[in-house]
């Protein structure tokens, strides 16, 4: 038997957001994740609130762990013009901690309101994202646009297909920004292929993140499918961004009140198996 | 004051689905719907389980109400290719079955499987439509492939954009099949504006149906919004469809638990008022 067989599957490049296993504090979810051989953890806000700059960065460093991004930026669409000044400002905090706190990217999820045409609010977008470039260059810290499923257009997203974040990236031509892919997102739309091609000639694939999409969805936010569990080709699609030359971390972020709900230990279990097999 | 002020706009071209009342018997909506000077009643298969055809007729024709569609036909879509012609068959049916009841179309909800690629069951849809066009021109009853939203990919439609609609039409080419074009489905799309015009330079604007996405939505299947409750800009695609040559029906589809729970006939004396500011 060649020991190939019996070797597993790197984990080199797994990295898992804090809000998969959102019951675990930062400092439980970075024990265990090194200690199940993952790699990296991308770090939700929502984790590290009351920890200071050195807390989260000794935590994590004690771990071994890398930070591939500090999760989720953006927010940026308002009627309010004063508004939306102040949510750049946030973000340019933002920018700052995932730069104290050693992460590679903030990902941006751009926001959006239902008191505004769509393609307005992406032009909001774009100007936010262009007034934080300096404070981006400044901290080291990439800038990933995510777009997120149409069924957030109402509320949470602009940007609702890789199309319109990779002509986002083209309109504003800077290596510090880029796409964050998310297959849940992205796996219906039948420009999937063309536009992961696109982003790779950019240079413009900074992220990929894993879960996949249940049949049936029983809720809109958190009822996320561990790898395999629905009907997305997560294996296809991994093997389409590494084609164009994605060479990062595969984040898994899932939300999901069933796995919530369960053994926290035994389903980051499970997600190492099944990442191994996707 | 000039007497056009006091007029109401005209309700000629307002029909509303069996579906949107779903609490009443076709008999008692047919009923109320011509009470309120509506024109017209869509028929979804479930208000006339039980009935025969003649009885369904009658009591159409009794109330003076005109019948754009009967909903829903498709779901073609499985893994099973016996099955695939058993749909097909069904399919027949129901095509009879609205000529037999007056109905000027039959709408497609087209179906999807998670045991499939979408491009492949897409194919699937496109020669199933074509099985079906002699009995389509044979009933006089024509077929509006609706595109229903992306969160329905995984086992409701895997036609999810008017772009895919429009391209199945242009393969087929036949002028018995067309596009249902429902606010809700299309509304967040950065190519509604070109399709549309598309879709009308190719005579495929069917049908325009009707609601609204509230913000946030609670349920992806029965949380639809009463027109204006929303952010779906519906006077601007309704403006749309027309400039492209749209001089069918409006028909309100709400699918939604809390209307549903309400005094019925205030529901629809607030449809009819919607109505007229859309």
């Amino acid at each position: 038997m060649k020991s190939s067989v019996l070797d597993s599957p790197s984990l080199d490049r797994l990295a898992v957001h804090t809000i998969t296993t959102k019951p675990w504090s930062l400092a439980v979810a970075a024990d265990r994740f090194a200690a199940a051989g993952v790699s990296g953890i991308s770090i939700w806000v929502e984790a590290i609130a009351g920890m200071s700059n050195s807390e989260v960065r000794n935590t994590v460093q004690a771990s071994g762990l890398k930070v591939p991004a500090l999760v989720r930026g953006g927010f940026f669409c308002d009627p309010d013009a004063q508004e939306r000044v102040r949510r750049i400002d946030n973000n340019r905090r933002l920018i700052e901690l995932a730069g104290e706190i050693s992460a590679e990217m903030l990902v941006l999820v751009v926001g959006a309101t239902p008191r505004a045409p769509l393609d307005i609010q992406r032009d909001w977008v774009r100007d936010a994202i262009e007034n934080l470039i300096d404070d981006a260059k400044a901290a080291n810290v990439r800038l990933a646009i995510e777009p997120l499923h149409p069924m957030y257009s109402g509320d949470k997203s602009c940007v609702n297909r890789l199309t319109q974040a990779r002509e986002m990236c083209e309109a504003i031509q800077d290596p510090m920004v880029g796409v964050a892919v998310d297959v849940y997102h992205v796996w219906w739309d039948e420009a999937l292929e063309s536009e992961i091609k696109r982003l790779g000639e950019l240079d413009a694939l900074f992220a990929f993140h894993l879960c996949d999409w249940r049949v049936p969805t029983r809720d809109m936010l958190n009822d996320r499918a561990l790898m395999g569990d629905g009907c997305i080709d997560i294996r296809g699609i991994r093997k389409l961004v590494e084609a164009n030359g994605f060479r990062g971390w595969n984040e898994v972020e899932i939300f999901s009140e069933e796995h919530w709900a369960r053994d926290q230990q035994a389903f980051l279990d499970d997600i190492v198996d099944r990442y191994k097999d996707c």
